[in-house]
Formats: structure tokens, sequence, C-alpha cells
């Protein structure tokens, strides 16, 4: 076999990284693909990390040890600003509102280039706590949720309105709407979620707190810590909610009955960086 | 600013195509960011090809004429056999046998890692038939949807099972479910399909095809062309389904109730390639 060159080999490298984000590639994976030393293939790794810094493709991190090896994080701050403020642009438009002062974004909660890129953000503000799941509610959460746990290389887990019979044994809570003060039902498989583990609730829309709340709650019923609470949109009002802390990636403000308007900014936290 | 090297244009390159595949990106869109000639970055996607086609990456189309540019299609049918089959290994154990004798695999369906891969070979099964949206009903089959999605590069639209009140007006069908002959409800938001549009139904599981059978009456109503059916897994009872003409990646074997057993394989069509 011939030997590879250099530019072959970074190709290949940065498309394993890129398809398999937060994974840890181990060294020896590549020096056995392209039959390279060590030496050579962390110069190719040297050189990515450079270009992924220089494009703002996101960062290149070598973990080092006996599980050593390499992995990407996709991330860049300045472009995400500018991302969300083009998003923010498409849903600040009166067509959008729906009866009952509730903002209709589900093409843009099913549009996967966009739903990535949201998934991206939010992973990058949770990955230090290390989650071994993300939970979130059907159905419009499940996107989202999906991209968060994509990026940081976990599962989804996820809680339904109702106990389905087509997964076997369920645990299930009653929680109370923050909106509507309606009593409501939630519930997730057994065998889902073993105890201790730590998860991630992720969302795509947050105005009382009260679904994410119940989702807390479930998530204790298993013995399970919460590490985090990320969601694409929060509300302006209620400013008191049922859950404290929390990131998300928008601000919709509707104004009230008097003076009805549709503001959409990006969270305070994103410019902060 | 100094040349940029070589490798360092073919790192970018790739990280650009594998995160928007089946987009077509302008070849001018490179040559302005490495400010180097249009012969060059041929060049450099002549080697992109080459090393996409020895590692079995998938396939990189370059894309002549005036929206000219250069595409990236995930595929690999030799490593696509291998992968399902691993798959059909975890599945096909009697833990896994729920009442009702379904198979119990949400796990499976929201590993991203996993389902990702689902998604490209679906994709690359119905990428000739240019969907304008991928179509599916809630909650199971939204993570299979989504990846197929994100590999065409389209939307995902969402039938739902009741019609909610946060997303506007919908038009609903009633449609009877094969296994259980119950007479069933199946809504979509008006507003997300326009007539004419080519829609590509995905979803994880077919034992009679009632469902999809639902989906395409629900698209006729929308006056939408149905251009194809993908599902993840169908069962090998009833042989007869509502729906002739499908592609799933495995087949579910249960047996009977004389003679219970759990068998899953890759489906025919697979192997042929």
């Amino acid at each position: 076999m011939a030997r590879v060159r250099r530019s072959e080999r970074i190709g290949a490298i940065v498309n394993i990284l890129c398809n398999n984000p937060n994974q840890t590639i181990a060294f020896n994976h590549f020096t056995e693909m392209f039959k390279a030393s060590k030496s050579t293939i962390s110069e190719d790794i040297a050189i990515i990390k450079e270009l992924f810094d220089k494009y703002e493709f996101g960062e290149v991190e070598t973990v080092v040890g006996a599980a050593g090896g390499v992995r990407c994080i996709a991330r860049s701050f300045k472009k995400d600003i500018g991302f969300i403020e083009d998003i923010c642009g498409k849903l600040a438009v009166a067509d959008r509102i729906l009866p009952g002062g509730i903002l209709y974004m589900t093409d843009i909660l099913f549009t996967p280039k966009i739903v990535q890129e949201f998934g991206k953000m939010l992973a990058a503000q949770f990955r230090h706590t290390q989650p071994d799941f993300v939970v979130t509610v059907e159905t419009k959460g499940v996107p989202i949720a999906l991209m968060t746990a994509r990026a940081l290389d976990c599962p989804v887990v996820l809680a339904r309105r109702e106990s389905k019979v087509t997964e076997g044994s369920t645990l299930s809570i009653n929680y109370v709407s923050a909106s509507s003060k309606r009593i409501q039902t939630m519930s997730m498989v057994k065998r889902s979620v073993q105890r201790g583990q730590r998860g991630l609730i992720i969302d795509d829309f947050m105005k009382g707190g009260g679904t994410v709340g119940g989702l807390i709650d479930l998530l204790h019923e298993f013995e399970a810590e919460v590490v985090g609470v990320g969601v694409i949109m929060s509300t302006k009002d209620p400013k008191e909610k049922k859950v404290k802390d929390y990131r998300s990636l928008m601000e919709l403000d509707l104004g009230d009955e008097n003076e009805p308007k549709v503001i959409v900014k990006p969270s305070m936290w994103l410019k902060e960086g």
C-alpha cells in the first residue's frame, strides 16, 4: 500500500470527527488506518486544530492518557449570534401568532439544518455537566433533544403525556401546568433510566415552566439527577417561572392585550459568550 | 493573507460538506474562502472524491452549470449491511418482547448515532425521488424522519394522532388501524404542506400498514404527491400489507403463539445493494 498523503489523511480525519461529535477517537485508530506513526498523526491533528480555529468550525480537543485520542466539538460563539438573530427575524412576524398567544414555530423546529445548529449550541452549554442522557417530553421537543444528544453523543429518553401500552412498564407523575393550572400526567418507560444517572432536560419552549417542573419531578422519581435545563425559546412573561436555573437561546415578548407585539431576541448570555 | 495549504483547504472543505449533507456548495464559496483559483479547488475536490471512495465515506458529486458546485452524500453499502446486522443482533432478544407481540426498540430509535445511520440509508434509497419534505406521525417516527430529512436536506412535516390547539388550522382524516381494526384520527397543520409538493413517508415500524395508509390518504387530502415509503422495521406477518411499495431496513419475525421466536434480519434488498 502506497504511503498516504497528508491532505488525504486530513480529509479523512475531519470526516470521521465531524460524523462522531464529542466522541473520542483513539490515535491508534488513525495510525492503523493510515499505517502512519503517532507523531505523523499528531502533526495532522495540529493542522486540523488550527484550521477549525481559523474558520470557526469549533474546537478539536486532544485527550491524553490510556483512553487518549481526539474529539471534535462543533461550536462557534461568533457565528451563533448571527444565526440566532436570523431565526429571530423569521419568527417575529404577526402571521405566526396563534390563538392563545402562542408562536407558531413547528416549521423551524422540524428543519434539520436549523435544529442541528440549535442542538450544537445547547450541547456546548451543557457539555461540562456530562449527562448520561437527554430527556424531553413528546412531541415538539424531540428534534432539539435529538440534535443536542447527537452533539453530546448520548441517547434521548422520552417522557410521554400518557402511558403507551407498546413500551412496557411505566412510571407516572402528575404535575400542574403553569399556564392553564390544570393537572397533567407525564410518564416514562421504567427501563429507560437507571438510578443515579445524569439527565439533561431539553425542550422547545418554556412559558411558566410547568412542563419542565414535571420532568424534574419525574427524574426524581427515577432517582436520577437533573444536571441542567435548556430550551430553544422562553417567554418574557411570566418573569417568575417554576424553574429558576435554565438556559434558553431566544426570548419571546408578545406584549399584553393592550399592546400586542412580537419581539424575539437572542438571550443575553449568548452575547456574553 | 498567506496562501492556504492544500491540506488545510481539504480539511475545511470536508468539514463543510459533512455538515451540509446533500446541499450543493458553490465552487465560488471555496475560491473566495481560500483566495484560490477554480482549478485549484477542482483539484482539491478530486482528492476528496478519491478519499471518500477509498474509505467508503460516501459519494462526492460535482454539479456542473450555473448552479454548479459540489455536494456530499454519505453512503456506503458495504458498511450498511454490517451495521444493520449488529443492530439486528441487539434487537433479537426475548427480553425485548412486550405484551401484544411488540418489540421494544425505543432505545435504538432515540440513540442519535444509530438513527443517524438509518437516516442516511433511507435517504440514499429515496434521494432520486427529490422530496420537498419528509412526513411522519408522532412520536416514535420523529427521530428517523428527522435524520432522513437531514441527509436529504429538507424539512419534516408532522402528522398527529389528535389536533393540537397550539398550531392553528388542521386537516384531519379517519383511517382504520390494520392490526386493531379500530378507527383512528390523524391530523396535520394546514400551513405545513402546499398543494403539489412531494412528500416522502418515513416511519419507525410497519405491521399491517394502516398508519402509513392513513398518511397516504392525508397527503392526498392536501393534494400532495407521495414519492416513497421507508421504514426502519417491517414485520414478516401479515405478509399482505395495506401498502405494497415500501422499503424497510429490517424484517421482524415473531413466529406465532405455538412457536414464538424473535428473528430480526436485514431486508433482502439491502444485500442486493
